[in-house]
Order: C-alpha cells, then structure tokens, then sequence
C-alpha cells in the first residue's frame, strides 16, 4: 500500500513551526526535504509529544538535540540555557503544544479538525519513544535547523481514516 | 483548591488493570493506596501514555520497573524476557492500550465519555516524563506490584472540566 504524503498536512505543519518559532523564539529555522519513516521509533535530547483525536487518531511529536532546545529556548525565555532542566522541558511542552494548535488552525482551514490531547515531554540521553501505531500508518518527519545549524524534528502520524 | 480523588475514577483504573493483568498476564497485582502527586513528573524504565479527549482532557500513564515488565510482558508473550527491547515495548504498549480501553468503559458506565489517542512508549536509563497540565489538575498514582514484588504505577491526570 502505498504512503502518499499529504502537502496540505506537511504545509500545515511546516508553517504552525516557522510562525511559532519565529514569533515566539525570533528564530527562522531552515526547513530539509520532509520524509516518510519506515518505524515510529525516535531519538533526542528532548521530545515533546501531542496527541490528535478526531476523524482519525493522529501524534505530533518535536524532537530535539540539547543544542537546539537551549538556543530555542534560550530565545523564548530571554535567559541562557545551556542544558535540559525542568526550564527548558517546560517550554518544550509549551512550543509543542503552540507549534501543533498553529498547525491544526491550518487543517482545519483545509476541513480537517482535531483536538489535542495533554501534551508530554521526555528527556533522558537516549531515550526513545515509540507511537504505537498500525502498520498503514503515515509517518512523516521534516528535518529543521537552527541558524546556528542545530537539528530539531518534526514529526506527525496520522492512522487511516 | 482541594482536589478531591474522584472515587469512581480510581476504582475504573484499578479495575481496569487488574482485570487486563489477570486475562493477558496471568498476573494478580497488589495495589497500594492511591495518593495525590504534587507534581506531574515520573521516572521508570519503560512508560506508557496515552491522551484522553473528551469534554476535558485526560492522561493515562502506565510506568514499569524493568524487573516488573520483564515478568509482566514474559507471561503475556509466553516468552522469557530479561531486557527491555521492543517487543517488550510493543508488549507495554499494547497492554496500555488494553487497560486504559478497560478502565475507559467503566468510566463510560459512569457517564464519563473519552476518546482515546495513539499509545506512546518510552524506554531508556533515568527517562523523565513530564504532563503540561494545569495547576489545577489532578494527577493520581496508584501503586501496584507483581506477585514477585516488583513496582508499576498507574496515573492519570485530568484537567479540571
């Protein structure tokens, strides 16, 4: 079966990141070529992970290498961050949850209309989060970088309607 | 603000495990006394989540030692597990699937309607997990063990309506 990706999902979700990022973190990231997973697996520093329930059941995940997070939210907070405390997890939840209800006004300007569940962080070296998701489940991802050239994902599943 | 434990909501979660644990696990657990968690953090090994929507939003956090999923995801699969590798994750997500499908028809019974997200799993060494919740919500742990004394926990949070 084969994954197409949605453009008007990816776009949503493309501009929920510019606009919160830019806004709220005077940051204007550079956006990689988004892709689809083979495994709903992922690895990061932090992650910030947000539930969608709906005509289908969708995940929003931000993951990110501690650089990136303390230079995002170092801009967000107008404090220095230099590693992940319960500061910075904080406002991961926070930009998650902004990030994902920027991008669901765009879906929903596209018919598409969910709510968002409580969102979550995780932190921990290593740590890995796996979506419990069927088999013909979408998994897209869309690489970003900091100006300062520091990786942070954004990752969405939506299960088939 | 008092934030009373709302009894019917704890009894549908021990339920709801116990009944899950003895069907798919052959195991009958011990179950502590639930308490109020004065904040939304947790450690373990191994954690399952999952989103509740509804007319307020809910979490269902499902937290295992290592020792407690090996013995618990052993019987379940009829195969000796000593790590956490991922079919003891897929294992843990699925059986948070299972309880929180359980624990959700007796809430429903109760007149307490919720749709249910995508189970998330998370594995590795000091992992932390955080809810962005409210002040005002409430987050309720209820302590179990396995007939071998090992610890799990199940939580949940949910928002005041």
């Amino acid at each position: 079966m084969s994954k197409p990706i949605n453009a008007a999902v990816v776009n949503a979700f493309i501009e929920g990141t510019k606009n919160v990022l830019g806004t709220m973190c005077q940051t204007n990231p550079v956006i990689g070529k988004p892709s689809l997973k083979s495994n709903s697996s992922l690895f990061g520093d932090v992650t910030g992970a947000i539930s969608l329930t709906g005509e289908n059941n969708g995940l929003v995940v931000l993951s990110f290498s501690k650089e990136a997070a303390c230079t995002i939210v170092s801009r967000m907070l107008y404090e220095e961050k230099s590693d992940i405390d319960d500061d910075v997890m904080d406002a991961v939840g926070e930009m998650t949850n902004m990030i994902t209800g920027d991008s669901r006004k765009r879906l929903s300007e596209n018919g598409m209309n969910y709510e968002a569940g409580i969102p979550t962080v995780v932190s921990g070296e290593n740590h890995k989060i796996s979506a419990m998701v069927s088999d013909d489940a979408a998994t897209v991802v869309i690489p970003f970088k900091t100006d300062k050239d520091e990786a942070f994902n954004v990752e969405f599943t939506f299960e088939p309607k």
